[in-house]
């Protein structure tokens, strides 16, 4: 018999041998059909392996990410079964779940190409295939064994993946009469693969290298019903329409140009306008709540990094330092803020009375991603960070870190991201050597931020083992419009740069004492802040955040004058208001106009010339009747204030 | 005989062998006391030397630069003279005449220092022997004679700086018993140095070498009379007492942090908030004047210098490009911003009815100087350019001046700089070949400034052959409270990167057209302009421009609650307000905060808690009267809006 013992604790004795998916039938037949794989002592293994000792088991449905991983794991070598049938010959290379379904690497051969016009028919064969309820199965061989198979194969990527391999180690998954070298876990059968969809096609290089040879990425993805593949399709179209590179091409915020270098963003006039809307709302806010804001060059001595620590953590895969005329000098490009803030902090004498010291900056910071690795806004090679540092007393970090809890919480509902969670991250009880800082800190810094967000009815997780190795962190998650993830804000208690900037004050007992720092951000990066503010919003922005306010529509050329006059007395009242004179129908106008995202449309007519008023009209919510002009700028200044009353 | 033609034209005829001190004799024997030297064919000679050809001539007075050269050159010959009665065995490096005065960079042999409390005594042998009435002579020697002189003598710097010149090209000054090796020219004799003044000794490194040794550099100034002197010195104390370095420390505005690295500047929290004053009046000026703001990174791919000739003008003496792990990939941190703008400008179709477009950032730029060169923030190695490029058609070229050159003068008065100069820098006519761009568009550009520049009543010299070879240029000059002046705006037409960035607009020919380019900036870097205004206004800035506006002070620490209480509002009401609540007497308190510079003091004692009201008091004003505290935010926004009518 084997002793297993469940999540809720309770223990239930089994048959030695019992498999995951028995267990789970003896609970319910219904359960059984649920679940796709099982965590057993601590390991994610398919729900068929014998269980041959006393283990705690967790078994995975779909909302767990392991089930769903099982899921599309073996959905990806369904597709390659297909493939199989389809492309005799055809090469794999790998074929992983990934976020939001699966995807396989294939060589379909020399002078064979395969394109989305060819997905439907992989797509009819892998639906095939499924009904079948194609069993999987897994076998362990030796090295030589699995040499063998793929070298007989003709496959030289498995057989340059299995060279790397210790021996011993080497699994294989059968469904059908496709055979592919895998570590699992798999699904039982093909059986719950009820809704199949492949959705593109793209080249990757065989191992992400550029000088190895491109591959086919065949992407895809199932789900148990057919009702989650509508929904998710619907969702998918959604997104696309969202998409911030595709909307910020359509409403000229942003570009990149290749001679300028990937990854580093060019704000065009109504993104830098946009952007800049975002930076003077939250410098308001964060003055009158008492920070300081200072500007620091986007460049520092590699000394200023070697005292920092962060020199150590830069290697190959970093841009490099930048040397100069004079022998053994280095410039890096910024990686990080709070080195220049530390510098600042020190160039003046502080006293316990003038502490806490809140420093914030729009400070930009430098970090190589890959090319593969770098998407729109969301993942640049610069971007421009709204960081900030408060130095502080040991006994004021709660109240710093409330009074950063409920900035964030006052910021995230000006720019309606109501919908967020937090996560706390702590030391490892068991691992407290890996952490710099004295357990008294660390027990008062960790009390700190637990208390801080259950006085503020934060909605948290607790995660020991996650902090940094400075200090522990509490980090925000928002949700988006169309229920995305996305991870904004972050807190970080910080003992080590202190010590290492040797940063002081003078107590009331005129002794020097250490400050403790807080790192923190609350949009993150103004570059993905503005790419989520797009996805979310669908580039109709709240009123204060609009680049552009209003637009004026003379009904006919005759108008134009006084549509001139109008612009003018608008513009000088600093709303951002444009005129479209074309000679077109006012139809025409208006729609061309609101796929503009404009809030504003200004219709001036022989009645409005008369009045001296215009016709207002907002999207999505249409006609606002007659206004005089400086009824208007009222009405647009008013609102703007209930958006963002600071 | 010899034709001698003075610069009015007017020509006579002399004895062959005259000198320049002979023809000022014989116009007025008062001339003749107030020459220093002339420039004969172009060269620059002594005034004893023999004329002996038909020549041009000019007679340098003190007021022409050439004058004050010769007796400053002359004073640091008289200032070796009496450290080598003093100091004998002393060494000699290099002693020129400098912008104001003149320094000798000596070596006072093993062992001996010379020190500021050294100066009187060596200023005290300088007039004796000034009163001496030495003459300067000058003999031409071979370079062999001249090295046997100096290796007799035991002068190694000397012997190294001879054994670098050719024979044939080398002379030696002398006056009294000291000899110099000196190109000259020098004034006749020691006679005109009435006033003579050591300032202060520095170290200097030989030849500016750090490896080589470390020299003492006396810095010294002359004068023809007294008076001049007193007047300078008054002047030095001012300037010293203005100087951007010392108030930018004292009002806490920026910083330099050796671990940042030298010439990296970090603007502490007054001095950006200084700074982002500017930066928003400047944006709301730009923006009713239809600028269109953009952000572009710090950093460009060399491909995109090599597009503009950027590349080929980097050298070893520049910030070096960052490599990264991509092979053959490289970036540079930007020298200018007009590439980015180039790449903004391609990224969207232009037509003619769009332009002109002018696109402004304030964009940062890196600049490698030598360690010796930098200076507070008047040079620095990243600086932020208040920038903008007009890109225009042809036709629009003489408006876009006029709008620039409206643009200045709204600016420079808003910052009090009334009184400014600009040069207009055209083509060399006799060497058309240096330049890009066709004879067509250089006419119509040199007329379109100069008869913008007429237009605007603009007060200009113009300079031929000064342009740019991408296009000629209009320069402004500003002259600070002290009298000195300051280069500040620029504006430069280029007909060469449109032709590089292949930038177009479609006509209304519905042809593909090269726009021209404007490059202007107004305050030049926000870096020196905020030098410029520091030194200007010794600190007191203007109210629009003060980082904080007010102070409060309880006249007791019963009236700290009231007083708390009107820092809520002032602060809520965006008018930047601090407290004094130490237990000081009210003198000290505003004496102390006086030295702040803060404009407005806010005092509160019984009556004004009694009354609801506040008593008012203006820097370098006093008292103002009571006024209740939404009296003192509309007096104080009145204010502002007086200073900068946008």
């Amino acid at each position: 018999m084997v002793r297993i013992t469940f999540p809720d604790g309770s223990v239930r004795e089994y048959e030695n041998g019992i498999t995951g998916l028995q267990i789970a039938e003896q609970i319910s037949p219904k359960l059984a059909k649920e679940v796709y794989s099982a965590t057993v002592n601590g390991e994610v293994r398919d729900l068929t392996r014998p269980i041959t000792a006393d283990s705690t088991i967790k078994l995975h449905k779909w909302d767990d990410e392991e089930g769903k991983h099982a899921f599309w794991h073996s959905s990806a070598h369904l597709l390659a079964g297909a493939l199989e049938l389809l492309y005799p010959g055809i090469k794999f290379g790998i074929g992983p779940a990934v976020e939001s379904g699966f995807y396989y690497d294939v060589d379909p051969g020399e002078g064979k190409v395969i394109t989305d016009t060819d997905l439907p028919a992989i797509e009819s064969k892998m639906k095939e295939l499924a009904a079948g309820n194609l069993v999987y199965s897994r076998k362990e061989v030796s090295k030589k064994e699995a040499l063998e198979i793929f070298t007989k194969k003709g496959d030289e990527y498995k057989t340059e993946l299995i060279s790397e391999l210790e021996d011993g180690t080497i699994s294989l998954y059968s469904q059908g009469d496709f055979t592919d070298l895998c570590k699992g876990p798999h699904l039982p059968s093909t059986e719950p693969l009820k809704a199949i969809k492949l959705l593109s096609v793209a080249g990757a290089y065989w191992r992400g290298n550029e000088n190895r040879k491109m591959l086919t990425r065949i992407y895809g993805i199932t789900f148990p019903k057919q009702k989650l593949l509508d929904e998710y399709l619907v969702f998918l179209e959604e997104a696309r329409k969202r998409d911030h590179r595709k909307l910020g091409r359509e409403l000229e915020l942003f570009t990149f140009s290749p001679k300028v270098g990937m990854g580093l963003p060019l704000w065009m006039p109504k993104g830098a306008e946009l952007r800049q809307n975002l930076i003077s709302f939250m410098t308001k806010v964060l003055k009158k709540r008492g920070y300081k804001i200072v500007a620091t060059p986007h460049i520092g001595n590699v000394n200023l990094y070697k005292t920092s620590g962060h020199y150590e953590k830069y290697g190959k895969d970093s841009f490099q330092p930048i040397s100069t005329p004079q022998e053994g000098e280095q410039f890096m490009l910024k990686p990080m803020n709070c080195p220049h803030h530390c510098e600042i902090f020190n160039a003046t004498p502080h006293s316990y009375k003038d502490l806490p010291l809140r420093m914030a900056e729009f400070g930009t910071v430098y970090r190589y991603e890959q090319s593969g690795e770098l998407h729109g806004l969301t993942r640049v090679r610069s971007f421009t960070q709204d960081d900030a540092h408060h130095f502080c007393r040991p006994d004021q970090l709660k109240d710093e870190f409330k009074s950063i809890i409920d900035l964030v919480q006052f910021i995230f509902k000006a720019v309606s991201f109501e919908e967020f969670t937090a996560q706390i991250s702590l030391r490892d009880p068991d691992n407290k050597d890996k952490y710099i800082g004295t357990d008294e800190n660390w027990e008062k810094a960790e009390r700190a931020i637990i208390e801080a967000a259950q006085e503020k009815n934060l909605q948290t997780t607790v995660v020991p083992g996650e902090a940094a190795f400075y200090g522990p962190k509490l980090d925000f998650m928002v949700k988006d419009a169309l229920g995305r993830k996305w991870q904004l804000g972050t807190i970080q208690v910080d003992y080590n740069l202190p010590e290492r900037f040797d940063l002081s004050y003078n107590g009331s007992d005129n002794q020097k004492h250490r400050p403790v720092m807080l790192h923190r951000a609350i949009f993150g990066s103004m570059e993905r802040f503005v790419a989520v503010l797009i996805e979310n919003s669908a580039g109709k922005f709240p009123l204060w955040l609009a680049p552009e306010k209003a637009v004026i529509l003379p009904i006919s050329e005759k108008f134009n004058d006084y549509a001139g006059k109008v612009l003018e007395i608008l513009n000088n009242s600093d709303i951002c208001t444009l005129i479209d004179e074309r000679s077109e129908k006012i139809g025409k106008k208006i729609r061309d106009n609101e796929l503009k995202r404009i809030p504003y449309l200004l219709i001036i007519g022989e009645k409005e010339v008369e009045n001296g008023t215009i016709s207002v009209r907002k999207q999505g919510e249409g006609d606002k009747g007659s206004m005089k002009i400086e009824e208007f700028v009222s009405f647009i200044n008013d609102e703007i204030k209930k958006e963002i009353a600071v």
